[in-house]
Protein backbone atom coordinates (compact mmCIF):
# COMPACT_ATOMS: atom_id res chain seq x y z
CA UNK A 1 0.00 0.00 0.00
CA UNK A 2 1.02 3.46 -0.42
CA UNK A 3 -0.31 6.42 1.44
CA UNK A 4 0.14 10.22 1.17
CA UNK A 5 -1.88 13.03 2.02
CA UNK A 6 -3.23 16.37 0.48
CA UNK A 7 -4.88 19.35 0.79
CA UNK A 8 -3.80 22.91 2.41
CA UNK A 9 -1.38 22.77 5.03
CA UNK A 10 -2.88 21.98 8.37
CA UNK A 11 -5.85 20.49 6.73
CA UNK A 12 -4.41 17.69 5.05
CA UNK A 13 -7.08 14.38 4.21
CA UNK A 14 -5.12 10.94 4.05
CA UNK A 15 -5.00 9.49 0.50
CA UNK A 16 -3.98 6.12 -1.32
CA UNK A 17 -1.98 5.01 -4.55
CA UNK A 18 -3.67 1.60 -5.68
CA UNK A 19 -2.38 0.67 -9.19
CA UNK A 20 -1.04 3.97 -9.78
CA UNK A 21 -4.33 5.99 -9.39
CA UNK A 22 -4.25 8.20 -6.27
CA UNK A 23 -8.36 8.11 -4.03
CA UNK A 24 -9.06 9.74 -1.14
CA UNK A 25 -9.73 8.67 1.49
CA UNK A 26 -10.98 11.02 3.91
CA UNK A 27 -14.37 8.84 4.56
CA UNK A 28 -11.90 6.20 6.71
CA UNK A 29 -12.21 9.29 9.06
CA UNK A 30 -8.20 8.93 10.76
CA UNK A 31 -4.52 11.25 9.11
CA UNK A 32 -1.41 9.17 9.50
CA UNK A 33 -0.89 9.78 13.18
CA UNK A 34 0.50 7.81 15.90
CA UNK A 35 -2.66 6.46 16.97
CA UNK A 36 -3.11 5.36 13.53
CA UNK A 37 -0.21 3.40 13.42
CA UNK A 38 -0.68 2.31 16.97
CA UNK A 39 -3.85 0.71 16.46
CA UNK A 40 -3.47 -1.23 13.37
CA UNK A 41 -4.55 1.48 10.78
CA UNK A 42 -2.54 0.24 7.78
CA UNK A 43 -4.32 -3.19 8.43
CA UNK A 44 -7.94 -1.43 8.84
CA UNK A 45 -7.31 1.00 5.89
CA UNK A 46 -6.44 -1.74 3.56
CA UNK A 47 -9.74 -3.34 5.28
CA UNK A 48 -11.63 -0.21 3.87
CA UNK A 49 -9.87 -0.07 0.35
CA UNK A 50 -11.43 -3.11 -0.37
CA UNK A 51 -14.24 -2.82 0.92
CA UNK A 52 -14.82 0.83 -0.84
CA UNK A 53 -13.25 -0.67 -4.29
CA UNK A 54 -15.15 1.38 -6.98
CA UNK A 55 -16.76 3.93 -4.61
CA UNK A 56 -13.82 5.92 -3.90
CA UNK A 57 -13.21 9.24 -5.27
CA UNK A 58 -9.93 10.09 -7.42
CA UNK A 59 -7.83 12.76 -6.82
CA UNK A 60 -7.37 15.03 -9.30
CA UNK A 61 -3.65 15.86 -10.39
CA UNK A 62 -2.10 19.06 -9.32
CA UNK A 63 -3.34 19.22 -6.04
CA UNK A 64 -0.94 19.82 -3.25
CA UNK A 65 0.40 17.18 -1.14
CA UNK A 66 1.49 17.29 2.55
CA UNK A 67 4.03 15.09 4.54
CA UNK A 68 3.56 11.83 3.83
CA UNK A 69 2.87 11.09 7.02
CA UNK A 70 1.15 13.58 10.19
CA UNK A 71 3.76 14.99 12.85
CA UNK A 72 5.28 12.26 14.67
CA UNK A 73 6.85 12.37 18.34
CA UNK A 74 10.07 12.78 16.76
CA UNK A 75 11.89 13.20 13.99
CA UNK A 76 15.49 11.35 14.36
CA UNK A 77 18.87 11.66 12.11
CA UNK A 78 21.21 9.94 11.84
CA UNK A 79 24.65 11.64 10.51
CA UNK A 80 27.63 10.58 8.12
CA UNK A 81 26.08 7.33 7.45
CA UNK A 82 27.51 6.65 4.27
CA UNK A 83 31.66 6.47 3.76
CA UNK A 84 31.44 8.65 0.91
CA UNK A 85 29.49 11.33 2.68
CA UNK A 86 32.01 11.04 5.53
CA UNK A 87 34.81 11.35 3.62
CA UNK A 88 33.53 14.87 1.68
CA UNK A 89 32.92 16.51 4.91
CA UNK A 90 36.36 15.58 6.59
CA UNK A 91 34.57 13.13 8.95
CA UNK A 92 35.89 10.39 10.30
CA UNK A 93 33.80 7.06 9.46
CA UNK A 94 31.49 6.60 12.98
CA UNK A 95 32.14 3.82 15.17
CA UNK A 96 28.38 3.75 16.21
CA UNK A 97 25.49 5.81 14.57
CA UNK A 98 25.78 9.21 14.98
CA UNK A 99 22.01 10.71 15.96
CA UNK A 100 20.38 13.96 16.30
CA UNK A 101 17.29 15.07 16.09
CA UNK A 102 15.29 17.90 13.62
CA UNK A 103 11.93 19.87 15.11
CA UNK A 104 8.84 18.11 13.70
CA UNK A 105 8.08 21.69 13.34
CA UNK A 106 10.26 21.67 10.06
CA UNK A 107 7.90 18.93 8.78
CA UNK A 108 6.28 20.11 5.27
CA UNK A 109 4.86 18.91 2.21
CA UNK A 110 7.26 17.01 -0.93
CA UNK A 111 6.69 19.92 -3.10
CA UNK A 112 6.40 22.76 -0.83
CA UNK A 113 9.47 25.46 -1.05
CA UNK A 114 11.97 25.33 1.22
CA UNK A 115 12.13 28.67 2.89
CA UNK A 116 15.77 30.04 3.69
CA UNK A 117 15.60 31.16 6.83
CA UNK A 118 16.53 35.26 8.30
CA UNK A 119 20.55 35.33 8.06
CA UNK A 120 20.95 32.46 6.76
CA UNK A 121 23.58 31.48 4.00
CA UNK A 122 24.24 27.98 3.71
CA UNK A 123 21.19 26.12 3.30
CA UNK A 124 22.13 22.72 1.72
CA UNK A 125 20.32 19.51 0.64
CA UNK A 126 20.62 15.65 1.76
CA UNK A 127 18.28 13.21 -0.11
CA UNK A 128 17.52 10.35 2.59
CA UNK A 129 15.68 7.15 3.47
CA UNK A 130 13.15 7.64 5.83
CA UNK A 131 12.10 4.63 8.26
CA UNK A 132 8.32 5.11 9.72
CA UNK A 133 8.03 2.99 12.63
CA UNK A 134 4.83 1.19 13.29
CA UNK A 135 4.65 0.32 16.52
CA UNK A 136 6.57 0.92 19.97
CA UNK A 137 9.62 0.15 20.37
CA UNK A 138 11.90 -0.07 23.20
CA UNK A 139 15.30 -2.40 23.35
CA UNK A 140 14.29 -4.12 20.53
CA UNK A 141 16.88 -6.54 18.84
CA UNK A 142 18.31 -6.42 14.89
CA UNK A 143 16.58 -9.65 14.37
CA UNK A 144 13.22 -8.12 14.96
CA UNK A 145 13.77 -4.85 13.97
CA UNK A 146 12.08 -4.74 11.09
CA UNK A 147 8.31 -6.20 12.55
CA UNK A 148 8.84 -2.26 14.12
CA UNK A 149 8.51 -0.57 10.75
CA UNK A 150 5.53 0.35 8.98
CA UNK A 151 7.15 1.61 5.73
CA UNK A 152 9.59 4.10 3.99
CA UNK A 153 8.81 7.66 2.67
CA UNK A 154 11.64 10.15 0.50
CA UNK A 155 13.17 12.78 2.89
CA UNK A 156 15.06 16.22 2.20
CA UNK A 157 17.40 16.39 5.40
CA UNK A 158 17.74 20.66 4.43
CA UNK A 159 20.42 21.85 6.81
CA UNK A 160 21.76 25.38 7.42
CA UNK A 161 25.59 24.59 7.92
CA UNK A 162 26.26 27.60 9.24
CA UNK A 163 23.66 27.58 11.99
CA UNK A 164 24.67 23.87 12.38
CA UNK A 165 28.67 23.90 11.94
CA UNK A 166 29.13 27.87 12.99
CA UNK A 167 27.02 28.51 15.86
CA UNK A 168 28.16 26.54 18.94
CA UNK A 169 27.16 23.37 20.13
CA UNK A 170 25.11 20.66 18.83
CA UNK A 171 23.39 20.33 15.28
CA UNK A 172 20.11 20.64 16.13
CA UNK A 173 20.05 24.18 15.72
CA UNK A 174 20.94 24.14 11.17
CA UNK A 175 18.41 21.11 10.75
CA UNK A 176 15.19 22.25 12.39
CA UNK A 177 13.78 25.73 10.45
CA UNK A 178 10.21 25.33 9.04
CA UNK A 179 9.89 23.73 5.60
CA UNK A 180 13.44 21.87 6.31
CA UNK A 181 11.62 18.70 6.04
CA UNK A 182 9.81 17.68 2.71
CA UNK A 183 8.97 14.30 3.13
CA UNK A 184 7.10 12.23 0.71
CA UNK A 185 5.45 12.11 -1.65
CA UNK A 186 4.20 8.95 -0.15
CA UNK A 187 4.52 6.34 2.91
CA UNK A 188 4.87 2.85 0.58
CA UNK A 189 4.79 -0.20 2.86
CA UNK A 190 7.78 -3.38 2.88
CA UNK A 191 6.33 -5.10 0.82
CA UNK A 192 5.69 -2.55 -1.82
CA UNK A 193 9.85 -1.88 -1.94
CA UNK A 194 11.46 -4.83 -1.93
CA UNK A 195 15.05 -4.71 -0.60
CA UNK A 196 15.39 -1.58 1.17
CA UNK A 197 18.94 -2.54 1.15
CA UNK A 198 19.65 -1.59 -2.78
CA UNK A 199 17.76 1.59 -3.62
CA UNK A 200 19.31 4.26 -5.77
CA UNK A 201 18.45 7.64 -4.47
CA UNK A 202 19.51 11.07 -5.97
CA UNK A 203 19.58 14.88 -6.08
CA UNK A 204 19.27 17.38 -8.62
CA UNK A 205 19.72 21.06 -8.11
CA UNK A 206 18.64 22.84 -11.58
CA UNK A 207 18.66 19.93 -13.45
CA UNK A 208 21.98 19.01 -12.35
CA UNK A 209 23.08 15.68 -10.23
CA UNK A 210 24.76 16.19 -6.91
CA UNK A 211 23.70 12.75 -4.93
CA UNK A 212 23.71 9.71 -6.89
CA UNK A 213 23.85 7.16 -4.80
CA UNK A 214 22.61 3.10 -2.80
CA UNK A 215 21.16 2.35 0.04
CA UNK A 216 23.52 -0.41 -0.67
CA UNK A 217 26.52 1.76 0.83
CA UNK A 218 24.69 2.48 4.59
CA UNK A 219 27.63 1.89 6.99
CA UNK A 220 24.18 1.31 9.68
CA UNK A 221 21.68 -0.52 7.57
CA UNK A 222 17.87 0.11 8.62
CA UNK A 223 17.57 -3.24 11.10
CA UNK A 224 20.62 -1.48 13.15
CA UNK A 225 19.38 1.91 13.17
CA UNK A 226 15.97 0.68 14.38
CA UNK A 227 17.54 -1.74 16.99
CA UNK A 228 19.82 1.07 18.24
CA UNK A 229 17.96 3.64 18.67
CA UNK A 230 15.70 1.81 20.68
CA UNK A 231 18.29 1.42 23.12
CA UNK A 232 18.22 5.08 23.83
CA UNK A 233 14.69 6.03 23.68
CA UNK A 234 11.18 4.99 22.85
CA UNK A 235 10.14 5.03 19.17
CA UNK A 236 6.54 5.91 18.99
CA UNK A 237 4.51 4.54 15.89
CA UNK A 238 4.67 7.21 13.39
CA UNK A 239 8.22 8.59 14.20
CA UNK A 240 10.68 9.18 11.35
CA UNK A 241 14.42 7.98 11.25
CA UNK A 242 15.98 9.27 8.66
CA UNK A 243 18.94 7.00 7.82
CA UNK A 244 21.57 9.59 6.17
CA UNK A 245 22.73 11.03 3.40
CA UNK A 246 25.07 9.96 0.52
CA UNK A 247 28.00 12.16 -1.06
CA UNK A 248 27.21 15.21 -2.66
CA UNK A 249 26.38 17.59 -0.80
CA UNK A 250 26.91 21.28 -1.10
CA UNK A 251 29.07 21.47 1.81
CA UNK A 252 31.61 18.73 0.55
CA UNK A 253 32.19 20.39 -2.38
CA UNK A 254 35.27 22.81 -3.52
CA UNK A 255 34.35 25.40 -3.27
CA UNK A 256 31.34 24.82 -1.20
CA UNK A 257 27.73 25.43 -3.04
CA UNK A 258 24.56 26.67 -1.14
CA UNK A 259 21.09 27.16 -2.20
CA UNK A 260 19.73 30.56 -3.39
CA UNK A 261 16.16 31.77 -4.17
CA UNK A 262 14.66 30.25 -7.28
CA UNK A 263 17.11 27.40 -7.07
CA UNK A 264 14.97 24.04 -8.06
CA UNK A 265 16.21 20.80 -5.81
CA UNK A 266 14.46 17.46 -7.57
CA UNK A 267 15.04 14.15 -6.06
CA UNK A 268 14.12 10.89 -5.19
CA UNK A 269 14.52 6.93 -4.10
CA UNK A 270 14.18 3.86 -6.17
CA UNK A 271 10.36 2.80 -5.38
CA UNK A 272 9.69 5.66 -3.05
CA UNK A 273 8.87 8.84 -6.12
CA UNK A 274 10.42 11.92 -6.56
CA UNK A 275 9.83 15.30 -4.73
CA UNK A 276 10.83 18.97 -5.92
CA UNK A 277 10.97 22.23 -3.45
CA UNK A 278 11.86 25.06 -5.02
CA UNK A 279 13.77 27.90 -2.97
CA UNK A 280 12.74 31.33 -1.65
CA UNK A 281 13.96 33.69 0.57
CA UNK A 282 12.51 34.05 3.70
CA UNK A 283 9.56 37.07 3.71
CA UNK A 284 7.68 38.40 7.07
CA UNK A 285 4.20 37.52 6.42
CA UNK B 1 -2.96 29.56 38.75
CA UNK B 2 -1.21 26.69 39.00
CA UNK B 3 -1.82 23.29 36.96
CA UNK B 4 -1.13 19.94 37.58
CA UNK B 5 -1.79 16.81 35.90
CA UNK B 6 -2.54 13.68 38.38
CA UNK B 7 -3.86 9.80 37.77
CA UNK B 8 -1.95 7.20 36.58
CA UNK B 9 0.20 7.20 33.25
CA UNK B 10 -1.19 7.85 30.13
CA UNK B 11 -4.65 8.76 31.47
CA UNK B 12 -3.69 12.07 33.94
CA UNK B 13 -6.60 14.25 34.62
CA UNK B 14 -6.53 18.24 34.90
CA UNK B 15 -5.81 19.69 38.32
CA UNK B 16 -5.78 23.30 39.40
CA UNK B 17 -3.79 24.46 43.29
CA UNK B 18 -6.18 27.67 44.44
CA UNK B 19 -5.26 29.13 47.92
CA UNK B 20 -2.99 26.02 48.21
CA UNK B 21 -5.28 23.16 47.80
CA UNK B 22 -5.52 20.97 44.53
CA UNK B 23 -9.04 20.71 42.83
CA UNK B 24 -9.92 17.83 40.07
CA UNK B 25 -11.38 20.14 36.62
CA UNK B 26 -11.41 17.50 34.84
CA UNK B 27 -14.55 18.34 33.89
CA UNK B 28 -13.38 21.22 32.14
CA UNK B 29 -12.96 18.80 29.86
CA UNK B 30 -9.29 19.50 28.00
CA UNK B 31 -5.47 18.50 28.88
CA UNK B 32 -2.79 20.67 28.88
CA UNK B 33 -1.81 20.64 25.19
CA UNK B 34 -0.65 22.50 22.29
CA UNK B 35 -4.15 22.99 21.93
CA UNK B 36 -5.36 24.15 25.22
CA UNK B 37 -2.57 26.94 25.19
CA UNK B 38 -3.21 27.73 21.63
CA UNK B 39 -6.83 28.57 22.38
CA UNK B 40 -6.99 30.80 25.21
CA UNK B 41 -6.90 27.69 27.41
CA UNK B 42 -5.39 29.51 30.49
CA UNK B 43 -8.29 32.30 30.32
CA UNK B 44 -10.62 30.00 29.78
CA UNK B 45 -9.81 27.22 32.77
CA UNK B 46 -9.67 30.40 35.19
CA UNK B 47 -13.14 31.70 34.28
CA UNK B 48 -14.09 27.89 35.04
CA UNK B 49 -12.22 27.55 37.90
CA UNK B 50 -14.33 31.03 39.20
CA UNK B 51 -17.40 29.57 37.88
CA UNK B 52 -17.12 26.58 39.54
CA UNK B 53 -15.79 27.91 42.63
CA UNK B 54 -17.29 25.79 45.97
CA UNK B 55 -18.04 22.90 43.78
CA UNK B 56 -14.97 21.55 42.52
CA UNK B 57 -13.99 18.16 43.43
CA UNK B 58 -10.57 18.11 46.15
CA UNK B 59 -8.08 15.87 45.24
CA UNK B 60 -7.02 13.60 48.02
CA UNK B 61 -3.13 13.60 49.14
CA UNK B 62 -0.76 10.82 47.52
CA UNK B 63 -2.71 10.45 43.88
CA UNK B 64 0.28 10.40 41.48
CA UNK B 65 1.00 13.29 39.71
CA UNK B 66 1.47 13.16 35.86
CA UNK B 67 3.84 16.06 33.99
CA UNK B 68 2.57 19.11 35.05
CA UNK B 69 2.05 19.52 31.22
CA UNK B 70 1.07 17.21 28.32
CA UNK B 71 3.58 15.85 25.71
CA UNK B 72 4.26 18.80 23.86
CA UNK B 73 5.98 18.98 20.21
CA UNK B 74 9.00 19.39 21.25
CA UNK B 75 11.39 19.63 24.80
CA UNK B 76 14.25 22.38 23.54
CA UNK B 77 17.31 22.26 26.07
CA UNK B 78 19.77 24.78 26.88
CA UNK B 79 23.58 23.63 27.33
CA UNK B 80 25.94 25.19 29.83
CA UNK B 81 24.17 28.16 30.61
CA UNK B 82 25.26 28.72 33.85
CA UNK B 83 29.12 29.67 33.98
CA UNK B 84 29.72 27.70 37.43
CA UNK B 85 28.61 24.88 35.33
CA UNK B 86 30.30 25.26 32.25
CA UNK B 87 33.58 25.73 34.55
CA UNK B 88 33.21 22.14 36.36
CA UNK B 89 32.60 20.55 33.28
CA UNK B 90 35.84 22.34 31.74
CA UNK B 91 33.60 23.60 28.77
CA UNK B 92 33.82 27.33 27.52
CA UNK B 93 31.59 29.64 28.26
CA UNK B 94 29.34 29.70 24.83
CA UNK B 95 28.91 32.84 23.12
CA UNK B 96 25.76 31.57 22.10
CA UNK B 97 23.45 29.43 23.57
CA UNK B 98 23.87 25.43 23.35
CA UNK B 99 20.79 24.22 22.09
CA UNK B 100 19.86 20.37 21.87
CA UNK B 101 16.47 18.29 22.16
CA UNK B 102 15.25 15.79 24.68
CA UNK B 103 12.70 13.23 23.42
CA UNK B 104 9.43 14.08 23.97
CA UNK B 105 9.12 10.03 25.17
CA UNK B 106 11.25 10.94 28.32
CA UNK B 107 8.44 12.73 29.91
CA UNK B 108 7.31 11.58 32.96
CA UNK B 109 5.74 12.31 36.48
CA UNK B 110 7.45 14.65 39.23
CA UNK B 111 7.85 11.85 41.58
CA UNK B 112 7.82 9.36 39.39
CA UNK B 113 11.10 6.44 39.76
CA UNK B 114 13.28 6.96 37.35
CA UNK B 115 14.94 4.48 35.35
CA UNK B 116 18.69 3.24 34.30
CA UNK B 117 19.05 2.53 30.79
CA UNK B 118 20.15 -1.34 30.41
CA UNK B 119 23.76 -0.99 30.13
CA UNK B 120 24.39 2.69 31.93
CA UNK B 121 26.59 3.40 34.36
CA UNK B 122 26.75 7.57 34.58
CA UNK B 123 23.36 8.54 35.58
CA UNK B 124 23.29 12.38 36.65
CA UNK B 125 20.41 14.76 37.42
CA UNK B 126 20.58 18.75 36.76
CA UNK B 127 17.81 20.58 37.91
CA UNK B 128 16.35 22.97 35.75
CA UNK B 129 14.22 25.63 35.05
CA UNK B 130 11.51 24.51 32.73
CA UNK B 131 10.08 27.54 29.84
CA UNK B 132 6.33 26.33 28.84
CA UNK B 133 5.27 28.47 25.44
CA UNK B 134 2.28 29.96 25.46
CA UNK B 135 1.84 30.80 21.45
CA UNK B 136 3.11 30.21 18.60
CA UNK B 137 6.80 31.96 18.68
CA UNK B 138 8.48 32.57 15.02
CA UNK B 139 11.46 35.46 14.85
CA UNK B 140 10.69 36.84 18.34
CA UNK B 141 12.35 40.20 19.68
CA UNK B 142 13.64 39.89 23.01
CA UNK B 143 11.27 42.48 23.93
CA UNK B 144 8.39 40.74 22.96
CA UNK B 145 9.39 37.25 24.52
CA UNK B 146 8.13 36.82 27.71
CA UNK B 147 4.31 37.96 25.86
CA UNK B 148 5.16 33.75 24.18
CA UNK B 149 5.45 32.42 27.72
CA UNK B 150 2.90 30.16 29.09
CA UNK B 151 4.03 29.61 32.63
CA UNK B 152 7.31 27.83 34.11
CA UNK B 153 7.95 24.18 36.12
CA UNK B 154 10.45 22.35 37.78
CA UNK B 155 12.53 19.88 35.14
CA UNK B 156 14.93 17.42 36.22
CA UNK B 157 16.88 16.98 33.04
CA UNK B 158 18.48 13.40 33.97
CA UNK B 159 21.81 12.36 31.60
CA UNK B 160 23.42 9.41 31.13
CA UNK B 161 27.22 11.09 30.67
CA UNK B 162 28.45 8.01 28.55
CA UNK B 163 25.58 8.19 26.63
CA UNK B 164 25.86 11.52 25.89
CA UNK B 165 30.04 12.23 25.75
CA UNK B 166 31.37 9.09 24.85
CA UNK B 167 28.99 7.43 22.28
CA UNK B 168 29.95 9.57 19.56
CA UNK B 169 28.46 12.61 18.00
CA UNK B 170 25.49 14.53 19.56
CA UNK B 171 24.29 14.44 23.25
CA UNK B 172 20.60 13.43 22.32
CA UNK B 173 21.55 9.63 23.04
CA UNK B 174 22.50 10.99 26.68
CA UNK B 175 18.93 12.94 27.17
CA UNK B 176 16.64 10.64 25.82
CA UNK B 177 15.70 8.10 27.52
CA UNK B 178 12.57 6.96 29.11
CA UNK B 179 12.15 8.67 32.49
CA UNK B 180 14.88 11.44 32.22
CA UNK B 181 12.53 14.39 32.09
CA UNK B 182 10.26 14.23 34.94
CA UNK B 183 8.52 17.74 35.11
CA UNK B 184 6.39 19.29 37.80
CA UNK B 185 5.09 19.11 40.15
CA UNK B 186 3.05 21.92 38.76
CA UNK B 187 3.29 25.04 35.93
CA UNK B 188 3.10 28.34 37.72
CA UNK B 189 1.48 30.84 35.27
CA UNK B 190 4.24 34.26 35.48
CA UNK B 191 1.86 35.98 37.53
CA UNK B 192 2.76 33.39 40.70
CA UNK B 193 5.88 33.11 40.13
CA UNK B 194 7.41 37.02 40.22
CA UNK B 195 11.08 37.45 39.59
CA UNK B 196 12.24 35.05 37.13
CA UNK B 197 15.74 35.77 37.73
CA UNK B 198 16.17 35.54 41.05
CA UNK B 199 14.98 32.15 41.80
CA UNK B 200 16.64 29.50 44.29
CA UNK B 201 16.96 26.23 42.71
CA UNK B 202 18.30 23.33 44.68
CA UNK B 203 19.05 19.71 44.53
CA UNK B 204 19.87 16.58 47.08
CA UNK B 205 21.26 13.20 46.61
CA UNK B 206 19.90 11.34 49.67
CA UNK B 207 19.13 14.42 51.65
CA UNK B 208 23.08 15.61 50.58
CA UNK B 209 22.84 18.75 48.73
CA UNK B 210 24.66 18.49 45.66
CA UNK B 211 23.39 21.41 43.17
CA UNK B 212 21.85 25.09 45.26
CA UNK B 213 22.14 28.24 42.54
CA UNK B 214 19.89 30.54 41.37
CA UNK B 215 18.51 31.75 38.06
CA UNK B 216 19.97 35.49 38.37
CA UNK B 217 23.12 33.44 37.45
CA UNK B 218 22.22 31.88 34.14
CA UNK B 219 24.29 33.42 30.96
CA UNK B 220 21.36 33.55 29.04
CA UNK B 221 17.62 34.72 30.32
CA UNK B 222 14.56 33.51 29.39
CA UNK B 223 13.47 36.18 27.03
CA UNK B 224 16.85 36.16 25.28
CA UNK B 225 16.41 32.23 24.81
CA UNK B 226 12.99 32.47 23.74
CA UNK B 227 14.03 35.33 20.94
CA UNK B 228 16.69 32.92 19.99
CA UNK B 229 15.24 29.66 19.46
CA UNK B 230 12.58 30.89 17.63
CA UNK B 231 15.25 31.95 15.15
CA UNK B 232 16.09 28.27 14.46
CA UNK B 233 12.46 26.84 14.78
CA UNK B 234 8.99 27.54 15.40
CA UNK B 235 8.07 27.03 19.16
CA UNK B 236 4.60 25.54 19.40
CA UNK B 237 2.20 26.10 22.33
CA UNK B 238 2.88 23.78 25.27
CA UNK B 239 6.41 23.05 23.98
CA UNK B 240 9.50 22.87 26.90
CA UNK B 241 12.22 24.49 27.31
CA UNK B 242 14.93 23.94 30.03
CA UNK B 243 17.27 26.57 30.73
CA UNK B 244 20.22 24.47 31.69
CA UNK B 245 21.72 23.88 35.52
CA UNK B 246 24.08 25.23 37.74
CA UNK B 247 26.88 23.21 39.15
CA UNK B 248 26.70 20.30 41.41
CA UNK B 249 26.63 17.72 38.57
CA UNK B 250 28.36 14.20 39.14
CA UNK B 251 29.96 14.73 35.60
CA UNK B 252 31.71 17.61 37.69
CA UNK B 253 32.99 16.19 41.16
CA UNK B 254 36.23 14.72 41.51
CA UNK B 255 35.86 11.65 41.44
CA UNK B 256 32.92 11.90 39.52
CA UNK B 257 29.62 10.29 41.52
CA UNK B 258 26.73 8.70 39.27
CA UNK B 259 23.12 7.43 40.60
CA UNK B 260 22.74 4.26 41.87
CA UNK B 261 19.48 2.15 42.18
CA UNK B 262 18.11 3.20 45.87
CA UNK B 263 19.16 6.58 45.71
CA UNK B 264 16.72 9.29 46.35
CA UNK B 265 16.98 12.37 44.49
CA UNK B 266 14.85 15.78 45.68
CA UNK B 267 15.18 19.19 43.84
CA UNK B 268 12.96 22.03 43.64
CA UNK B 269 13.39 25.91 42.59
CA UNK B 270 11.35 28.50 44.46
CA UNK B 271 8.00 29.13 43.70
CA UNK B 272 7.86 26.05 41.79
CA UNK B 273 7.51 23.57 44.20
CA UNK B 274 9.50 19.96 44.42
CA UNK B 275 9.64 16.53 42.83
CA UNK B 276 11.36 14.16 44.31
CA UNK B 277 12.67 10.92 42.10
CA UNK B 278 13.73 7.07 43.36
CA UNK B 279 16.45 5.47 40.96
CA UNK B 280 15.90 1.94 40.07
CA UNK B 281 17.68 -0.60 37.56
CA UNK B 282 15.72 -1.28 34.46
CA UNK B 283 13.85 -4.27 34.03
CA UNK B 284 12.18 -6.09 31.84
CA UNK B 285 8.62 -5.89 31.74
Amino acid sequence: MKLFRFGEPGQEQPGVIVDGVSYDVSGFGEDYTEGFFQHEGLARLQTYVRENEGRLPEIPAGVRLGSAIARPSKIVCIGLNYADHARETNAAIPKEPIVFFKATTALCGPNDDVVIPRGAEKLDWEVELGVVIGKKASYVSEAEALNYVAGYVLHNDYSERAFQLERGGQWVKGKSNDTFAPVGPFLATPDELGDIDNLRLWLTVNGETMQDGSTSNLIFHVPALVSYLSQFMTLLPGDLISTGTPAGVGLGMNPQVYLKPGDVVELGIEGLGTSRQTVRAYAQD
